[in-house]
This record gives structure tokens, C-alpha cells and sequence, in this order.
């Protein structure tokens, strides 16, 4: 098949793996690495001679429905979450590599839309980043796997050890948004059986605003990776990206700083159960000390480790605190 | 489960995401960089302020079959694939990320073995390289997307377009081989339906010495990456991993030069037509100015560009000349 004929409905199977890859190629934005996609391996510029590193993957199944989610929603989320991660250690995103195993009868314009959800994440949060290069295979599951790559500009990473009792936490973005929007889906957009039905565009619409906000944000996380990159420059002793939930990860940040985090639940808004365990906004916690300029809002303090490692009001958490993919996938798939 | 209840034929299912983890974890080399894994992102060093990144992923079906290769040579063979593509720029490979995704059923030896041959690809093709970040997901189709990064250590990348009229072609490493054993394990293990048949050791040490060798070649291929580095630093002028076929990988050299690639067939062994069509090799096209001190056996010239991008022996070339995944997968498993 010439490129001449190809159409929307046309399917990646029909296709060379040069011809899918010119058709993605064509939608991002332009390349701005030394050496970006097209050789045996991309080159990239991280002038302090450091590069921050990370890979995120999205499943079809655990990590996202097709009749839910949008190829746009697919890209931007696989770009947004790792993004986070790079943002998370205080570097700027500089380049995603983005390694894409699908169905052979996968659309062509599917594969589009999930370009321009890329080239669009890249665009809103983190200006200058490109694709600069991938791998295309064909596979019985559809398989996003993005590596994002940043650069210090000279500056300390800021690592989940660092948070020292009395230093201030606080959360950049949003909690439990992503959380609600899955009970929507889950509540609104399935079948008797369970099975996902389509979210259709008129369907969405028709959505109370505050219930489509948060399924917008479950399918597309729009982490601030402006504002992280602002704490890392005023100070913050630690953080992270809040991705499976908020008590899990604020586990996982005191136990690599060796204290117990406090969190006081009056500061997480009208549904503070759902803030401490839901997971996917890919917001940011973030540890300041007492004389630094801090961002976002405060929501507890870090004390010495005591027999917790976060204690909310006081006390142990006792809800699921997060999710674990390992033993939260109910096998559905849809 | 707690971690000591578990034995080799504990699934990943029944195991949450952390202990997973640490059972790769610990048959890892040990982190050399700045910031390993157990954070949003790993920090890398690569003192001359550029970094070399690749990915290539591993799926089950169209990549390989559980029934041919152990979990061990799954792991080296994700490893080097990737290690050849950063060395076939003239960079030494500083670290992996190894992003996994596993059906729940997968043992956990299945998940050892795969460190083990990630752990010796490393030691074996680049010490000091080590698995640096990752990620885990459960998925019906294992699939295994690994990324490479390395240094140039203050030298020029070395494209596929720098290939000059006048310049030598040669090839480090071996030609054919790995095709070879593809070719023995569908005529020698598969069923009366081409269903793929488990090669067992009893099986393995039963074969012809040389499609032994042939088979171990496919299921855990060996770059020859110090070899690599050295065509580098010794003045090639073009470089790049030969992974889809000889034919099909200097067609595209050729291109990004600009030029046509003549080949002698005489100087491709006993079976120039494998060595023209098979891929997976892994080894190295590599290409000489006149007066440079060349790496490995010369197989052609760099001519100024004709009709055809490649000649073998003075005609196009009228075999597949490699490997599409695209248009080549059977969609059988096993």
C-alpha cells in the first residue's frame, strides 16, 4: 500500500513499519536533540553532564479502557505521567522516547490521535521536550511504554531522602480528582457485567461539569510540572510524583527519609478520604524547610519516626492508602 | 505473602508490586550511578554533557516464544539489542531501564532468570552498564521494553549518514547466524500445526554443534560492542546496528548518506544469501575512509549513488533483504 492510499480506517497491519512511523513522525513537533529519531539511537544535550531518567508504561487492561479513553487522552496521559517522574527530581524534560506495541488491526488515525496527544503533553507541560525516538513493534495488547529524560541545569536532585523533622509538607496539584473520575467511569460507563461501554463525546457532555472535570483528569492528567520545577529551585528537601495514591507515597517518601509525615486531614478539602487514597493525579508532595519560600499548599509536617511512617489526624491510616497494580486489576479490559 | 513464604513457583500475582521488585533488585549488579533506581528517576552521569538514548522492545509472539527461549536468555537477548544500538552511535552504554510487563500468572523464577540474563549482558557486553530504573505492570502479553542510554566520552556520534564515496563497508560481528537458528528451531521444534515445541536441554544438547551455536546466537545474540567502540574511535565515518537483515540495514545507511552500497557477495561465507536476508544478528555495518585503520572484514565499497541503494555483485538485490515486524509476524505464539 502507497502512502497515497492510505486512510483513517486504514489499519497499522496494512502498513510497512516506515510508513506507521512516518504517519506519527509527521505529528510531533519538531525534533531539537543533536541527533533526534532516525539513527540507531537519539543524542541528547544535558549540559551539567548529568541526565535524569525514568519509564512509565501504559497497559491495555490495568492501566487504561479503549472505550474510555481517547488516542489523544492515551498520549497525553503516557507522556504526562513520566513527564511527572522527571519533574519529580527537579529536572527539566528534554527528550521522550516512546516504545509502542499494538494490535495489527489498530487504526491509523488511532495511532494520529496518539500522537498529537503526545506532541500536546509535551506542548502544555513541558515546552521544548520532543520525541526524540521510539520503537514500533506489533503485539496482541496495546503497549505504551514512554521513557522521559531531563536535565538538572546544574542543580542537586531532589530525592525522596531528604525531609528532615520539622520541614513543612505540602502538595502541588490536585487529590483524588483522577480517583473520582474512575468511580464515574466505573459507576456511569459500564454494563451489568461489569464491561466498560463507551464514553461517547455527547455522553461526556451531558456529564455534571465537576464529575466530567475528573474524568478528564483520570484519562489526562495535567500534572504542574512548572510549579515542581519552582520547588526544586526555592529549596524543597524532598519530593515526589503522587501517582498511587497519597498515603502510599507519602509511606514511601518518610521511609526514605527515615521520619513519619503528619498530615492533617482538615487540610485535604471536602472528600479527604478519597485525597488519601486515590491515586493517578500526578500531582507532586514536597518537603520544605521551615525558612524556604514554599509551593503549592501545606497539608501536614514531618516528625521524628515513630512507629508509623504517616499518621493522618494523629493516627494510623486505615483505608487501602493507595493502589498496587499487582494486586488491584480486576482482569477486565475493554 | 510475605517474603519468605514465597518459592520459584510463586506467581508475580500473588505478590505485591514491592517484593517483585526486589526480587530482581537483588540479582542486579549494583548501581553506579549518581541516583539508581528506588526513586522518581535514576541520575546518570555522561561527563561531556550529551547523552545517547535508545529503546527496543520484546513482545511475546511476534519477538519470541517461551517455549525456545529460557527467561535468562530473554533477559540478555532485551539487554543487548539495546547495548548494540548505543554502541552502534560510538557510545559506551552507561545504564538500562527496564520497563516490564507480565501476565499475573508469570513465576517468580521466570522473573529471576530474566534479571540474571539482564545482569550478564551487562557484565558481558558492557561492565559497568547496570539496570538503573524500570517499571512493572501486569498485562496479558509479557512484553519487555528496555532502554539504553550511554556516553560518548567526548567523541563525534557516528551517524548512519556520514558514508562517504570511496569508503570501505565492513561488518563486526557475525552475518546469518541468528537466521540460521531461527531456521532450526521451525523445522526442528515446532508441531504438525507449526505450533512452536519446547526446546528442552535434552534437546539443545542433542543438536549439531554449529545449529547449537546457531540457535544460541537467535535466542541470546553477543554484539561485539567493544569492537564498536573501537571502529569509533578509530575514524568511521558511518556506523549502525545490523538487528532487520544486511540488505535491509544498508539500504538505509545508503540512504541517510546519500550514496549506493556495493556488496561482494564472495566475501559473506558459505551461505551469502542468509547472510543478505537474516536479521537479529546484532552485529555491526561499519564504514572507512581509505586511510583510517579499520574494525572488522570488508564486505563492500561506497559507491556514488545510483538507481539502487544496495548492489550485491553489481544487481539489486532480489531477496527479502530482511525483516518487517510489521508485514512478517505470523501472529503465532507459544
Amino acid at each position: 500500500m502507497t502512502d497515497a492510499e492510505t486512510t483513517p480506517e486504514t489499519t497499522v497491519g496494512e502498513l510497512s513499519e516506515g510508513q506507521v512511523l512516518r504517519g506519527i513522525l509527521d505529528r510531533l513537533p519538531p525534533s531539537t536533540a543533536p541527533v533526534g529519531p532516525g539513527d540507531d539511537a537519539a543524542v541528547l544535550s544535558v549540559p551539567d553532564g548529568r541526565v535524569v531518567a525514568t519509564t512509565d508504561t501504559l497497559v491495555h487492561g490495568p492501566d487504561f479502557r479503549l472505550a474510555w479513553s481517547s488516542p489523544f487522552e492515551l498520549g497525553f496521559k503516557a507522556a504526562a505521567v513520566n513527564l511527572a517522574d522527571v519533574a519529580a527530581m527537579g529536572a527539566r524534560p528534554v527528550a521522550l522516547l516512546v516504545a509502542l506495541a499494538m494490535p495489527d488491526a489498530t487504526p491509523v488515525s488511532f495511532v494520529q490521535g496518539l500522537a498529537d496527544g503526545l506532541a500536546a503533553a509535551c506542548d502544555e507541560l513541558a515546552p521544548g521536550c520532543a520525541v526524540e525516538g521510539g520503537d514500533l513493534t506489533v503485539s496482541d495488547t496495546l503497549t505504551i511504554a514512554v521513557t522521559a529524560l531531563g536535565s538538572l541545569e546544574g542543580r542537586d536532585p531532589v530525592r525522596r531522602s531528604g525531609a528532615r523533622v520539622g520541614d513543612g509538607v505540602y502538595v502541588i496539584g490536585e487529590l483524588g480528582e483522577a480517583a473520582r473520575g474512575l468511580e464515574v467511569l466505573f459507576r456511569r460507563f459500564t454494563d451489568a457485567d461489569g464491561a466498560p461501554v463507551a464514553l461517547t463525546p455527547q455522553a461526556r457532555a451531558a456529564l455534571d461539569p465537576l464529575d466530567a472535570r475528573a474524568v478528564s483528569r483520570q484519562l489526562a492528567p495535567r500534572p504542574p510540572l512548572a510549579t515542581a520545577l519552582a520547588a526544586a529551585a526555592s529549596g524543597a528537601t524532598a519530593m515526589m510524583d503522587v501517582s498511587d495514591g497519597l498515603v502510599l507515597d507519602a509511606t514511601r517518601l518518610a521511609d526514605a527519609s527515615d521520619v513519619t509525615i503528619e498530615i492533617d486531614s482538615a487540610t485535604l478539602g471536602d472528600e479527604p478520604a478519597r485525597a488519601l487514597d486515590g491515586g493517578e493525579d500526578h500531582g507532586f508532595l514536597v518537603v520544605f524547610p521551615p525558612d524556604a519560600e514554599p509551593h503549592g499548599r501545606r497539608i501536614g509536617t514531618v516528625v521524628a519516626r515513630g512507629d508509623d511512617a504517616v499518621r493522618v489526624d494523629g493516627r494510623a491510616w486505615e483505608g487501602p492508602g493507595g493502589w498496587d497494580p499487582y494486586r488491584d486489576w480486576d482482569a477486565g479490559r475493554g
